[in-house]
Order: C-alpha cells, then structure tokens, then sequence
C-alpha cells in the first residue's frame, strides 16, 4: 500500500458524486416494491456479512443505475485503498496525529502496525490475555473480597465510549449467556456526574461483593474520577478497603496506571477512540468477568471477519461499504436530515444509544480533514428504540410525518432465551418477525385510502439487516459493520471522524464556573443554578 | 366559552405566521448573549412554571420583535381560546370524533364535563381512589400473595403509552422515594414481543411476591395479551394462581373489565390517549403501588397547576404555549429538522423516549384537521439523552454539524438523594449544573479559534427548565408542560393531535403476514425472516 496513491477530496468535487446528483428520486418504492417482480429485488438485494448475517437493501431507494453510481464514487473516493492505509497504520486521525487501530484489536489484516516501537496487535493481544487471567481467576475464586468471598457484580465507571458500547454490549449477550450457562456475574454501570446515578446503582448492589472496573484512558475524565471517589467514600463506609474492590483500564501513561489503588490495570491507548474502543480493554474487562474470556473471544471473532469483509473493493460485495454509500445518497442527494436505528431485538435496546455516539460524534462535523468548511451536510441525526416498542410511539411520524426518516431495521429469526409462548396459533418470536417484514412494506408501499389520515404515501426507503440469533459472533459482526460504515462516510465526507473537538468548549466553560472565572451570561446562568 | 369563535386554519394562511417569517434570522447568538447586556436577558427571558420550575428562553433566536409577533400568532391561531374549547368537552380528536381528556384526570378548569351520561372528573376520581384504596391494601398486608405474604414488586405489562410515561416517570421518581421514605414496591416493565423481554423481567423477580398490572385500554393489543400470557404461563408453572397476581387497567367496555381473571379492574376511557395516559390510571396504578397513593396524588397536583397556567393567553405569561410557538419559529422559520431533548438529572433518562412518543406520535402528521394535505412541515424528530452523559456522546454534531438541532434542557438545583461528594472543593450536583450552564454559552456564542477544527460557530439555540428539586409536583409540572407544548403545536400546524392512523397499515401487514397471507415482497421478506 503506497500512502502516495491516496487523495483526500471533498465529496462535491468528485466527478462521480456529480453523477449520482443526477439520479436524485429515479426509485418510486411503492412501485418498485409491488407486485410479484419484487420477489426477485428482495433476494437480490442482499450481502453476506460475517456471522451468517445478510444486509438487505431491497427497500432502499436504489436500482442498478444507483448501485453502479455508488460503486463508482467508492472507487473516486479510494474507500477500499483508504481502509487499507488505516488498517496499515497510516496517521489517519490527522488532527490528533494518531493513527486509527480498534480493528487491530480483533485481528490483523494488513500486516504488523508498529508504533511507539511495539507491535501493537501483541500489545492488544496481551491486554487481552491478561484481562482473561484475571476474569478466569475472579470466576475460579483465587481473586476474592477481603472476606474471601466471590465477586458476584461487576460495575463499570466510564462516561461516553467507556459506557455506551460496552453497557449495549453487555445487555445485548446478557440473556444470550444466561440460557447459555457462560453467565458469571451481573454488571453494573455508572457513568453519569450526576450523583444521583452513582447513588442509584450502589443502592441496588452488595458493594461487599462488588468489583469495580474505573475506565479512563487518560486518568483525568472529571465524571470518572468523580464517580471514583463516590464509589470509594461507599467502600470506605462499608469498612471495606477499596484497593482489594477496583480496577483500572486506561493508557499506560495515565497516573492510573501504576497506582496501588487498583487490583490490577488493563492497557489500551490513544490509537483506539473511545467511541471505537468496545473491542479493547474498555468493553473487554467487563464483558470478561461477565460473560467469561470466551464469550469475549467469540464476540471479537464476529467483528474481525466483518472487518475482513470490509476490505472488498466493490460495494455490492461489501455491506459496510455499501450501507455507507447508501447513506451518503440519502442525505446528500435525497435531502434526508436523520436516520433512525430500529433492532427487533430487545436485547439490542441500548444499541441505536451506542450508534448515536459512534456515528453522531464521528461524523458530525462541518470542516474536511484540512481544516476547511464544506458545502455539503456530512453526519445526519441518529435515534432509535426497539421494536415492537417504537412501533406504538414514534413510527406515527416515521409513516405520515412530513419529513422522511430513513430506517435501518435489524432483526433475527429466533430469540435468545429458550422461553417462548404460543397465542392465536404463532410465538411472539413469530409476531416480533412479523412486525418488522410488516413495517418494511408499509414503509415502502403504503397504502392509498380515501380517508387521506389514513392514508400512506410510502417511499420511506429501509434496509434490514437479518441473523439467526444474536449471538456473541452476531454482535461482532453487527457492531464492526457499524464502525466500517461510519468510518467508510468519513471518507466520502473527506472528514477526520476519529477526533472530538467539538466536546472541548463546553468543558473548558464548565470549569471556569466552577472556579467562579465567569461574567456575562455564564454567570447569570451559575446564578440561576445556583453554583 | 362559544364553539362557533373557533376557527381552524392552516398555519401558512395566517397573516401572523407571514409576518413572522420576515422575521427569520434576526437573532445572531453569538452576539446577543456576550458581555454584560446578557445577563439581563438572562433574567428576563423567563416565565415561572407550576412546582417552582421556571422555563428561560434566552438562548433561543428570538427578540421583542419576533416575540411580539408570535404573540400575535398566538391570538390569531385562538390557542388559548382552542385549549378553553378542549377543556370544556369539545371533540377535539375530530378523526376519531371524540373529546380529549388527559388535563381532567388531574383538576377541572372549565366546569363539569358531562360524556356518555358520565361527569368524567368524577370518572377520574373515582378510578383514582380505587386505585389508592387498593395500593393501601397491598401496602397494609391486607392483599397478599396465596401464602399471605406481602408484595414486593409490581410488573407493568404494556406497550407505548401505557409504557414509555409510566416508566419514565417511575424512574424518574424512584431514587426521590427511596431518599423520602415513600417507596412500596419495586417497579419493572414489560413491553416489548419479543418473548427475550418478558423472560428477562422474570427472570430478575420473585414472581410469587409480585403482582401484574395489565394495561390495554382495548383489551385486545398483541403485545399486552401476547405477554399477559407470557407471565400466566410462567406464574402457572411456578404453581401460583395468576387471578391472585393480576390487576388490570382497561376501559369499562372491554373484554377484561370484568373478567375474574383479575384482583381488580381500574378503568379509563377512549378521552384518554395512550401517550397522555401517565395521570391516568395508567400511570396511577403502577406509581400508586410503587410510591403510595400520595406521591402519585402530589404528582396530579404538578400537572394541575401547570394546566392552570397553560391558560393564560399571553404567551409571555405561559411557558407552555411560549415554547410551542418558538418550537414552531424554529420548524418553521428557521428550518430546523429535529429537537434534542438533554436532562441534566440521571432519573430523567427515560423522560426523552417518553417525549418522542407524546410529540412525533402526536403531530407526525401530514394532513389538516380535515383531511387537507399541509404545505409546511409538522412534528419535528425528537431525541436525548441525559447530562452530562450526552456531552460524552452526540454533542459533537450538535456543535459542530451541518445542522443546527435546537435544544430542550432540563436542570435542577439539587438532587434527588442525599448523597454527595466533594471533589476539587465542588460537589457532583454542582458540576453538573456548572456543565449544563457552560453547554448553553457554547452552543450560543461558540468560540474563534485559529484552527478551524476547534473553532465553534455558535447560534445553536435552547432553552432550559430549571428546578430546585425533582419532586413528585416538578414531574408533574414538567410533564404536563410537554404536552401541552405539543397541543399548542398541534393547534399552530392545524393537526388533530390525537389519532394515531399512521400506525395502523403495519399492524394490519403483520396480521397478514401471521396468516400466510401474503404475495410478492412481503411474501419474500416473511420467508427471510423465517415466519
């Protein structure tokens, strides 16, 4: 891979974005989608993705004049080559100067990235590997409380990155491991300043047997070590010595890393953000003690073969491409503000919360990676809940509203837990299918009524993606098809979505009221809420 | 209060709404909110709310002029004199000709209305004291389980309305009663088909020490019945009598009212809407077992006295119709897409699920109260995430993307439990609120900064809530302040805000679907999916 082959443009000046503007609102779904010629797009507008999932399109408003646009501009735009300069450790993260490695975590496809003078695959490997001995000793008892009895909870402190994913990752494989039997212990998590959110959680726990995992890579967020101290004052009252109840993920070179306040301390570094980093230490401690090493493992496995996938130069054989380019269509040539993550799966419900963060903070940006304002919109609003639950709440808009949402459904043909029940002849696993095929023609179709409030125009465009079951290989596979994607529209936005500058004002700001360094309407504000 | 004075017109046939659209773009943040000429805006920019609560718009786009104008599109859309209208028994809900109730179920502000032969207030009361005389019996021991143990848990069983607001106002309760010494009985929730929801809140309660609330107003949703039958298997099988552990809430006319498949029925009616059922029993039962009778009454108390000042026909003087009308400034002059929704209280983490509900399922709509397509746009997306979590999560877009997304912040003055912690000579409490000042200043002045990557073109406008305490009367307050925000909006866009036909074509696909009756995509996606 030669660094000189790849140029960075912006979307709108690219020949072949030109062309695809001119294809704007060619798909009519409701017609596109009716009658018995359908049959044949719903089979064929499909790929494979990693754990026997499939990501289908069919819905979406494209045809093959589209899919040639898009597989075009994936090539103008370098999507393939750009993927492989990250994965080759190129300085991708061009404002921070970091190169970008959370696939390196699952596997290594483009040979050894050395930085810092380590191989950094052996250096995640490792973390790896020590976090797994300390989960299989935790589980086996060697580790225990000064009473010498079993950890039973395992609490997570971490904001953001350190909370989002690895806590829909964890309430994604919770009943998953409990009928499976690799269930070792209930996590918690604690993330917001709020002390409230701290009091909460240690109200509905035996802090006795209770291991705290504290999550910061740099040793310095304000709502951790806040969270911290709320924890230890709980331990400290107990009579319990906190050191023998925490431990600490975060960077080697945080004053977190060789204190003597924590068990042990699990390594990651400033190559993984954040948002990127539920396959590092920051998900794989908790998940560890969770679920077992092994779980962990399976679940890293499913997200390194959809990372390998990504690697196909043509979209219409890569789903994280081409789900990205189906995006960029829809919101720079549609004219679509948001998009909505809807998992039939309740398993999955603090899952679209995790997308909100990885794509939103990611790709919400107005300046190209040389620092220039462009003229297109780059990363749209994300929200979602599950279904059948957002059925009966925000779907009303989704259907008759005057903008339209494009939906990103997710579901599975069997449920986790073995339990299920039949009314009126079906399960309700059969029901909760039946939704979400029902929701997907309804969407496209609609339905013409004389009675225009019940009446739907269609042409709301969706995709699905579809599994067996959610496995820990599924969850992989799904949440690496998600960061591929986002990581894809970075490229085609030409935006650096591996920084965060636009959280830093308003922590500086909050900092200066709480030391009173405030005039002007920040004061009035400290006033009002009496600080 | 004479009908015939009303007139329903379209938003874009008001001379007012013209006016106001000249006055787009008038307000430049950045410079009304710097230096010291702020801080009075500060101050005067607020309108008290019921419970102590104050609603501060001066980080909205607006000015004395945009204000005036939108009191005059206030007066010419009738909003007051249409709310008095709805108060005094009109058929609001015109599609689905019935009258629209919610404000009832906690005081009576325009004389007795008289539906069906019935004074509905008395309904209202009547069901509320029904409900609090058997929480009192469940609380006494007077009620219990077969082997005359007391109950511990209480199971909501229902989807949407009857889940998304009495969860939301259960959580946000929970922590207050527990510091307060009013909490009974431990509260969880089913709703979802998925049979994986049901068998997870199985699985973490004693099923012998709860009792079931079943809420279906028709007695006939798929998913209530569906996991009604989820929970008597599991009770059956567990050797316990399923009538001993169920109570259900319903409409006198429906199929469970009087079933003996219940220890008590509590009734509501068609005047109720799903998503403004949380004072109804809906809400009532769940809160009243849950937290006493008297927490759930000084909850109604909150909601009165915010409808009582919802009255009010200047909007200066009525914080509810004041934030619709800058809402539909934003919608509608500006052009905003979407509208975030940030509580800075972790108890409120489920009050913005709750509002996307109440506001897209309300006016997601595309046509008039009479069937007439609309030639601006409605309802806008509605999303959130509590402070200081969100900071860490999709702030990013929302100060430096593409679109500008107004924002809804709630604070309070203290918190909820009686813990806290002193770090760096600040508590937790005052961070947080020190963070919710420091984020309205950035998204309303931004920042310069040489480096277009952390530069900050402000103008993002919000308005924030502010409270000492989030007690039972501010939950109320704010609650009853939402929706009637989203009346007032419903009134400016020319909506019935009260049907829900847009979600009707999926439920009917899905019964197809079910039935094998089903061709061409459907057909194929049914097979996808397995069904």
């Amino acid at each position: 891979m030669n660094p000189e082959q790849i140029s960075w443009k912006n979307l709108d000046t690219l020949p072949s974005f030109a062309a695809l503007t001119a294809l704007k609102g060619k798909v009519c779904l409701p017609e596109t989608m009716s009658g018995e010629g359908a049959v044949e797009r719903v089979k064929a507008y499909s790929v494979p993705m990693a754990a026997g999932l499939a990501y289908n399109y069919a819905a979406k408003q494209v045809n093959d004049d589209i899919l040639a646009a898009l597989k075009n501009l994936a090539e103008e735009a370098q999507l393939a080559l750009k993927y492989q300069a990250l994965l080759s450790g190129s300085v991708i993260n061009t404002g921070e100067k970091r190169l970008v490695l959370h696939q390196l975590t699952r596997g290594q496809l483009a040979g050894p990235v050395v930085a810092d003078g380590v191989d950094k695959r052996e250096f995640y490997v490792a973390q790896q590997k020590k976090v797994a001995a300390f989960a299989n000793k935790v589980h086996s008892g060697e580790i225990t409380n000064a009473a010498g009895e079993t950890f039973t909870t395992v609490v997570q402190i971490g904001i953001g990155g350190s909370d989002l994913g690895p806590r829909a990752m964890y309430l994604a494989l919770e009943n998953w491991a409990k009928t499976n039997k690799t269930f070792f212990m209930d996590a918690r998590f604690i993330s917001n300043v709020d002390p409230d959110d701290a009091a909460s959680v240690l109200k509905s726990i035996d802090v006795s047997r209770s291991l705290f995992v504290l999550v910061s890579k740099s040793g310095t967020t304000l709502e951790t070590l806040t969270n911290e101290a709320f924890v230890k004052n709980a331990l400290t009252q107990a009579g319990l010595d906190p050191a023998k109840h925490m431990v600490a993920v975060t960077s080697e070179t945080s004053p977190l890393a060789s204190s003597k306040d924590y068990l042990a301390a699990f390594f990651m570094d400033d190559y993984i953000g954040g948002r990127y980093s539920s396959t590092s230490c920051v998900g794989g401690a908790v998940l560890s003690l969770a679920f077992g090493p092994d779980v962990f493992a399976r679940f890293l496995n499913g997200a390194a073969e959809e990372d390998k996938l990504a690697l196909e130069s043509d979209p219409l054989r890569n789903p994280d491409m081409l789900d990205a380019l189906i995006g960029v269509y829809e919101r720079n040539v549609q004219g679509y503000p948001a998009t909505a993550v809807l998992p039939y799966s309740q398993a999955l419900s603090r899952f679209p919360a995790h997308l909100q963060q990885l794509d939103m903070e990611s790709n919400g940006k107005s300046v190209n990676r040389f620092g220039e304002k462009v003229d297109y919109v780059t990363g749209p609003v994300i929200f979602g809940e599950p279904g059948t639950n957002g059925q009966h709440s925000f779907y009303q808009l989704l259907h008759q509203g005057t903008d339209i949402v494009p939906l990103q459904f997710v579901g599975f043909r069997n449920n986790q837990a073995n339990t299920d029940v039949v009314i009126k002849g079906t399960t309700s696993q059969q029901k909760l299918c039946a939704n979400v095929a029902a929701q997907i023609m309804a969407f496209a179709c609609g339905k013409a009524d004389e009675n225009p409030n019940k009446a739907f125009a269609g042409g709301r465009p969706s995709s699905i993606i579809v599994g067996d079951t959610l496995t820990p290989e599924a969850l992989g596979a799904l949440l690496a098809h998600f960061e591929n994607k986002v990581m894809f529209q970075g490229f085609l936005w030409n935006l650096n979505s591996f920084d965060q500058e636009g959280v830093q004002l308003g922590k500086v700001l909050a900092t200066r009221v709480l030391a009173h360094d405030t005039d002007g309407a920040l004061r009035a504000y400290s006033d009002l809420l009496n600080i």
